[in-house]
């Protein structure tokens, strides 16, 4: 029998994508539920909604950081602010769509978000070593990553999640699709397995 | 023994405050603690930090109303999306000074709300019937509050509130206080109180 999805639509310079990262993959399976997860470009939903990304607003920063230190260190996790935030971490979402649908998909985002904030690491492509290094821990061939993402049909891939986003209605990450409902922020994520397990 | 104090930074045209105001005088003594009800007027935050409410935004804006629905379904509230949305509910914010630090202001505050966001009301002053129903049903004298809410007082004090917002850099609301830690969101009341009673 097929299990109920969940849909996480991540950017992986998202603080609370992060945050939801750490756990999804360990409560989806918990709960019984399948997640598909889904990159995109958060950044060019601002651009075509014209406006600035709220991190642009110095009080919701502030709060921001301060927010993200707090829930991290209750539930333990190694975070710290990253260097040079926000990135346009376009290799890493470029490998998480060719990481669609395989076996180190979870762990492989997982552990992107791990290195940019929790490691300091760059995510972005420019000093991809760090990228690299995750890639080989997964038993990678980083060649042969790295071909797929040079294709167009993963490059088209990667715009075309960003224009479905967009068409949904996405504003923010994480976003969670559960039965055609939408679910803002990491908080939510309960209310959306619960959404999705309601008879 | 005095207990802790929760300050609930609240604007009365907000949908979050309003899923607050619907819990927060039972939560709050469930758990020991007291609250000191802050009053202010968030446009003009926005206005100072230059930006336009989130709700402007279309996705933002249906995102915010669905999720209204829904959180208000779960909770069992008789929400309904309110009429002229958002309003500047100056005439009931100015009684929410006056009221505060009296017997009767946790079931004003939510009283407001209710006629807002449940009875469709008018509570910006306009129309002010129901506001003034509102005072009847808790044995006040409307003139002798209209007198209060018209003395130069009161309305400084609605002013510093909103200044004091903005220099604590509260950028939304709700927003909570504890501790001189800031939480912002209906959904971070719970954290906001654990935080307030840790040791």
């Amino acid at each position: 029998m097929s299990r109920p999805t969940l849909e996480f639509w991540y950017e992986f310079s998202s603080p609370y994508c992060y945050l939801t990262a750490k756990r999804l993959a360990e409560l989806a399976n918990e709960r019984n539920v399948d997640v598909v997860w889904k990159p995109f470009l958060l950044g060019s939903i601002f651009k075509s909604q014209g406006r600035e990304a709220p991190v642009t607003v110095p009080a919701k920063a502030n709060y921001m950081w301060r927010d993200l230190e707090r829930k991290s260190q209750k539930r333990g996790y190694p975070y710290r602010k990253p260097e040079g935030f926000p990135t346009f971490a376009l290799m890493s979402a470029r490998i998480g769509i060719v990481a669609s649908g395989e076996p180190w998909e979870a762990d492989f985002v997982k552990g992107i978000f791990e290195l940019y904030f929790e490691q300091g690491q760059d995510i972005s492509g420019t000093s991809p070593e760090a990228i690299f290094e995750l890639l080989h821990r997964l038993e990678l061939n980083v060649d042969d990553i790295l071909a797929r993402t040079a294709a167009d049909e993963f490059k088209d891939k990667l715009r075309e999640n960003t224009e479905a986003a967009l068409a949904l209605g996405i504003f923010g990450a994480p976003m969670f699709f559960a039965k055609g409902e939408m679910f803002w922020g990491d908080e939510s994520l309960e209310d959306a397995i619960d959404f999705l397990l309601e008879a």
